[in-house]
């Protein structure tokens, strides 16, 4: 499986994806599931793939031949929006070429990408592109994607990612979404691909690979299940003797011939 | 949906169950997911259920009808163990019933159980009920289950649940499962059923209902959350400049014919 994860913020974009792919527990292997596209100070994209890999690795090598329609492909595309329509294009000529060939093989055609980056005169802008070629854009009240095993990690930016949150803040975010992830499955794994782009920067200046020797990343799963445990601790528990509100609140028992069913139905509902 | 989980201590059991039902966002609906069978101070079983309804009480019923297979059934099963197989038998009967007429409509066979209790001169017991009327026991190692919806409820649990944790830290670090679960995803609502069992108790001093108004838990959900955002923002930010470590470790820009392309294949892998 996978876990991705993608902010768009104020001050720019965060992309964060793992590396483990696998068919089966016996069939694990390490791809790259981050791809990033950069002309000069004009143009740049990051593109995260989730589902079926022989289907996102054809997705990429379509998107790198050229144009989709109309003559347009990611490097001429005249915004953000038309470079997502360009992925999409890319998918459905998969899906076009591959589809029956997968059915009939009992075999879904599964793919998800978050594609986000910036062009010239436009802020940053972030895609869920979806398996038919479809794509919703991030707002300000939603403004992150996920894909791939998206729910041990989403509490945590539930909890703290806004539009205007940080750049810094939110790669830790995302980093301690990923951590949770990890540590509840096996299937998402190191090393992670971490790329924070600054709004109108065009720069790769913060796009790193991350493994089991970053201190940074180590220093965060550390001290977060640490301090998740002192959290929990910290929390005051039930006191059932004094608390007269949180004492039981159950119907008497019903008896039904010679045993005793007790079913929870209390009165509050 | 829904989100169950039992865990099953030195100290006894604790069992969470949400409520809410949904057959399509537009058909929510209310229906407690937890039984709690009981006969004097000698057994008491609790049922958690999860998947489709119609199965689940399909089971149940037959359950409370009395005999399974040679004459057993649950007020007079020799153990946990053939307690478990009763309800496990009473998913067979159901699905021998009922699979077929599912099937030609479209629909699986889909129900999830956990189950367990004490009875007299054996320890607490929790089993893991699938839908084929297998079954697994919690171990010291392994020692909860969930069922429904229970990704984003299970970092917290890895990080705090050990076989010998107090019941009472379970409960609490239970209703945070519960309440992350609750924060990421609108299929699973209030009220909320709780059991926590003291081992050679027989007792229910212990059973609720949670609902909005419960301060326990309104508690919980207030400080959680709170208290999660905080040990984010203590959590040292990247540092970007004075970290060399935590800086881009990327091959060079490909040039491909009159654009650049970047892929992240960092030398780290």
């Amino acid at each position: 499986m996978t876990y991705c994860v993608a902010i768009c913020l104020e001050e720019g974009l965060v992309f964060l994806s793992d590396t483990r792919t696998n068919a089966g527990v016996d069939d694990i292997g390490t791809f790259r599931k981050m791809t990033i596209y950069k002309k000069s100070d004009q143009r740049i994209f990051t593109l995260l793939s989730a589902g079926n890999l022989a289907i996102s690795q054809a997705v990429k090598e379509i998107i790198q031949q050229g144009d989709l329609f109309d003559g347009v492909n990611i490097w001429n595309a005249k915004n953000a929006y038309e470079a997502a329509l360009v992925v999409g294009m890319a998918i459905r000529k998969v899906k076009t070429r591959d589809e029956k060939a997968l059915a009939d093989a009992g075999i879904d055609f599964n793919c998800n990408f978050i594609f986000g980056g910036q062009i010239f005169g436009e802020k940053p802008r972030l895609f869920n592109i979806y398996s038919a070629g479809n794509f919703v854009e991030s707002t300000h009240e939603t403004c992150y994607f996920q894909i791939g095993e998206a729910k041990y990690g989403k509490p945590i930016l539930d909890r703290v990612i806004k539009h205007h949150t940080p750049l810094d803040l939110a790669t830790k975010s995302a980093l301690i979404s990923m951590d949770s992830t990890l540590k509840s499955n096996i299937s998402v794994g190191l090393p992670l691909d971490l790329f924070v782009y600054e709004a109108h920067s065009y720069s790769l200046n913060k796009a790193i690979t991350i493994d089991e020797s970053n201190p940074y990343f180590g220093m965060i799963r550390k001290l977060w299940g640490q301090k998740l445990t002192e959290i929990v601790m910290s929390i005051q528990e039930p006191n059932w003797e004094s608390n007269p509100e949180f004492l039981a609140i159950m119907s008497p028992p019903e008896k039904i011939g010679p045993i005793t069913l007790v079913e929870n139905t209390g009165p509050k509902l």
